[in-house]
C-alpha cells in the first residue's frame, strides 16, 4: 500500500458509471477487465433488441472497430435504415467499416411448408462463416441479428455457439439479438438485457409504418 | 363488399409484423392509423434505452426526417458514438438532417449540492425550446435523451409535457429515455418498452469501456 504504484481512484472516481458493486478475484488488473471482450445477448419479447444492437455499432464505428453484420431475418424492408446508415457510416472513412452480411432469402424466423431443410443449412452456413470470421478476428464487434431463432429451432448447436464463443481469441465483442434466448446463452453472456413489451402500437390496430418499424 | 374499392388483403398479408390483433372503431383508415404520430417511451433499469433511441434515429435518417436530440445528460463522454455517427450521417447529404442539443454542463441527471436551481432552470429552458419546435413542426424525430428525469425531480411538469405531447400538430414523433417515466407519460405513450436488467459487467467488477458503453 505504501509502494509507487499508481492509485486507481482517480478512474474510479471519474467513471460516470460510477464504482462497481464488487470486485471479484480473477487476478485481472482494471484495465484487463475493463478491455474483456464482451457477449452480449438482448432478449425478451419488447421492441429494441436489435434498435439497440445497431445503436451500439454506432459507438463500435465511433472507435474505429471493423463492424460485422450478420443478419438472420428475412424481409428486404426490414432493418433497411441501419443497414443504409450503417454502410453510409461505413464508407464515410471517418470511423470503422461495416460488413452486412444478409444470409439470403432462404433466411427467414418465419418458417414456411418444404423450406425448413434449406433454413436450417442456410443457418449453419451463416453460423460457421461466423466462426472462421471469429478465428481470424476479423471484426471487433459483431451483431448476429436474430440469431437466437435458428439455436432455438435446432439448426445451430447451442453448445457449439456458447463454446465458440466461449474460445474466441482476441478482443472481440458479440451481440445477439431475439427471443427465447437459451439459458446456456444467457449463462455464458456477460451483458443480458431484456427488453419487456409494456404498451405497443400494434395492440390498438397500429400497423408498422416506414421510420419507426424499419 | 361488391364495390370496386381496393382490398387490403394484399396490404395485410405482406406486413411484415403481421395483422394486428384488434382493429380499434376510431374511424380511422388503416393509411391514417398507420402514419399517426408515435409517442414512445424506453423505460426500465436495463441498458438500452438510449442506443435503441438512436438506433431509431437512423431508421427516421433514411427517410429523409429532420431530427433533433435533446441530450439530457451531463457527461461529454456518453453518446460521444452516436452523436459523431448521426451527425455524419446528417452531414452526408443522404438521409435527413440531425440537430444535435445539448443541455450543457449545467444539465445532468447526477444532482450536485448548490447546482439544483441551475439544473432545474436549464432543464425547463431545454423544454421551453421543445415546446417552441413541436409547435414550428421542426423536426419529425424527437429524441428527448433522459427525459424522465426532469420531470421526476419536478423541474418540468409531467402535465405540460403530456399535454404538449398529446396536442402537437403534424406527424412528429417523439422518443422519450429515462428510468421511471411518470405513469402519466406512460399512459399517453403510444409504445413503451422496459429494458430490464438481467445481467450487467458491473455486478462482476467490469467498468464501462468504450465502443461498449460510450
Amino acid at each position: 500500500m505504501s509502494g509507487g504504484a499508481p492509485r486507481e481512484s482517480k478512474g474510479l472516481t471519474t467513471m460516470p458509471q460510477g464504482r462497481p458493486a464488487s470486485v471479484p478475484e480473477d487476478g485481472l488488473t482494471t484495465r484487463q477487465r475493463r478491455n474483456r471482450p464482451l457477449l452480449i445477448v438482448h432478449t425478451g419479447p419488447g421492441k429494441g433488441k436489435s434498435t439497440a444492437a445497431f445503436g451500439l455499432a454506432m459507438r463500435a464505428w465511433n472507435q474505429g472497430w471493423p463492424i460485422g453484420v450478420f443478419q438472420f431475418v428475412k424481409s428486404a424492408k426490414w432493418r433497411v435504415g441501419e443497414e443504409r446508415a450503417l454502410r453510409v457510416l461505413g464508407d464515410s472513412g471517418e470511423g470503422g467499416t461495416v460488413s452486412w452480411h444478409k444470409m439470403g432469402e432462404g433466411w427467414s424466423w418465419i418458417q414456411r411448408p418444404g423450406r425448413e431443410e434449406d433454413h436450417a443449412a442456410d443457418a449453419r452456413e451463416g453460423w460457421e462463416q461466423i466462426k472462421r470470421d471469429l478465428a481470424a478476428e476479423t471484426f471487433q464487434l459483431y451483431v448476429l441479428d436474430e440469431f437466437t431463432y435458428p439455436m432455438k429451432w435446432g439448426w445451430v448447436d447451442v453448445e457449439d455457439v456458447v463454446e465458440t464463443l466461449r474460445a474466441r481469441p482476441g478482443t472481440q465483442h458479440v451481440v445477439v439479438t431475439g427471443r427465447d434466448a437459451d439459458p446456456r446463452l444467457l449463462d455464458a453472456a456477460d451483458l443480458v438485457t431484456e427488453m419487456g413489451k409494456v404498451k405497443h402500437p400494434m395492440d390498438t390496430g397500429q400497423k408498422g409504418q416506414k421510420g419507426i418499424e424499419w
